[in-house]
């Protein structure tokens, strides 16, 4: 039987499973981001302890390059975040371990995930968006996950910010008050001065905040046009805020777009993950799983 | 041989084509936009003239429902346009011709166009932008035409709009200051008190009007990581305004994505229609070269 190998490798855990999907997870470790030479060292061991395996998906914090003809496939690339810039994760992990890589963004690996065994389940357009740290997006358009010039980046939309009611900067380092720089946890902590997870039941925090992101999904809906948005991350678990959120789109949408699921449906339309915080590992697992049916002409 | 017909369905006009690409348009006329039975009714007549063709694709201002399994399938929906909310368009062209129609939106169309013939030959995802009286996306993933929920409905995104140096509020009836609501040429009369033509010239006009459009862009480009923009509609023959949006994007993005083609080659990045003002009406004729190509089964 074959066997996978899943790396969910985020910007500030990487999460590593051995299996075939969700009911049957063999094996799995939280290794911290640390350094590259650290983070990659222990996700190696894991995997040379726990396998073999007959390939491994990476689903990775970018931005990344995953274009297979180029010299830099496998790498991330400008990441803000310190010592990763243009860094071998892929092309380092299929030497040390001599096993077929497929290689994608997390929230791509997320997507697929949701799609094989989630909420998004028989849908062939859709978005699958984490609020954590960062803001990030990945979607399946057709079918097939979207990439095209290189992939998406949801959270670096610019997004209305209205600094008399909110003179917060923004905290994106390329951007300052970008959808990300506005609305993820990173923000979140740098504008009201504490962790999101300490300000639960602050209304003041939740109704602005719910307002960045529904501008951002909105933007998303009018370029995208999914069947539905799944919204994750650790920013997402805050009591109350799916519901705001939900509340706000429809209010932006005002109407326009004759279609149900946004009018009537926003509930099951702006969702949260089936996968919980299993998706972007169980669809790295997916990820190696359509690596090994195409080699195999399947 | 097999011959087509075209329509690209606009706001303002009709244009209608006999033929099977740029090379050979052997009847044309352009229709103003009335009421829906005045311009259905003259666009009949053109094709009961002109024809008979083989089948007609249409490529219709919106929103419109293109799911074929839709009772409303062919129609025009929530169109603020007085007159046409709710219009049957496509079912009643093909009663009164009795030929097979394909429907789509005029911009999905003029991807289409640009794809088969002109400047995205080659790309399978890409985007096309049109900057008329209203705004409107129209897009290619992986290959096929984006249409997901409903299809994509660029102008209505939300943007950044400072209120203190711009305190025009906007000018959509369903979102005020969304991205059409700033950008288009209706926006652009509304807040000059001039048409954009009239304004050639005029620094001042241009160099805000480029902010909008490039955060517009910005926006797209972070959604759908597009190969390619190709922007057009009337506004954007306003001499010097693309490479002032061009200018902008390369800004805004501020070196974040490592895209050889977003930070050298913006000037092919985001550029005009190869196909100039034909690119609708012959996406239009693609659109019905496809359907009677997949009805045939090759």
């Amino acid at each position: 039987m074959t066997l996978y190998g899943g790396i969910e490798a985020g910007g500030s855990k990487w999460e590593c499973a051995v299996g075939t999907g969700p009911d049957d997870v063999r094996a799995t470790e939280t290794i911290p981001t640390t350094t590259p030479a650290e983070t990659i060292g222990r996700t190696v061991a894991f995997f040379e302890r726990e396998g073999p395996v007959d390939a491994i998906g990476i689903g990775s914090f970018g931005p990344v390059d995953r274009d297979p003809s180029s010299p830099t496939w496998g790498h991330i690339t400008t990441t803000p975040k310190p010592g990763w810039a243009h860094t071998d994760v892929a092309p380092e992990i299929r030497r040390r371990l001599s096993v077929p890589i497929a290689f994608d963004t997390d929230v791509n690996a997320s997507a697929l995930g949701e799609h094989r065994w989630g909420v998004a389940r028989g849908l062939d357009t859709f978005c699958y968006v984490t609020v954590g740290t960062g803001i990030g997006g990945g979607a399946m358009v057709g079918g097939q996950l979207l990439h095209g010039l290189v992939h998406p980046e949801f959270g670096h939309m610019r997004i209305p910010h209205d600094h008399a009611a909110d003179p917060f900067p923004g905290a994106c380092v390329y951007h300052g008050d970008c959808f990300e720089g506005l609305a993820s946890g990173r923000a979140i902590e740098a504008r009201w001065g504490r962790p999101a997870v300490e300000l639960e039941g602050d209304d003041e925090v939740w109704e602005l905040q719910a307002g960045y992101l529904a501008l951002g999904l909105v933007c998303v809906i009018c370029v995208l046009s999914p069947q539905r948005i799944v919204i994750g991350g650790g920013v997402m678990k805050q009591p109350g805020l799916l519901s705001l959120v939900q509340r706000r789109v429809t209010g932006l949408m005002n109407g326009y777009l004759d279609a149900a699921p946004i009018r009537e449906g926003i509930g099951e339309y702006v969702t949260l993950p089936g996968l919980g915080t299993r998706a972007g590992v169980l669809g790295a697992i997916a990820l190696a799983e359509i690596a090994v049916s195409e080699s195999a002409g399947v």
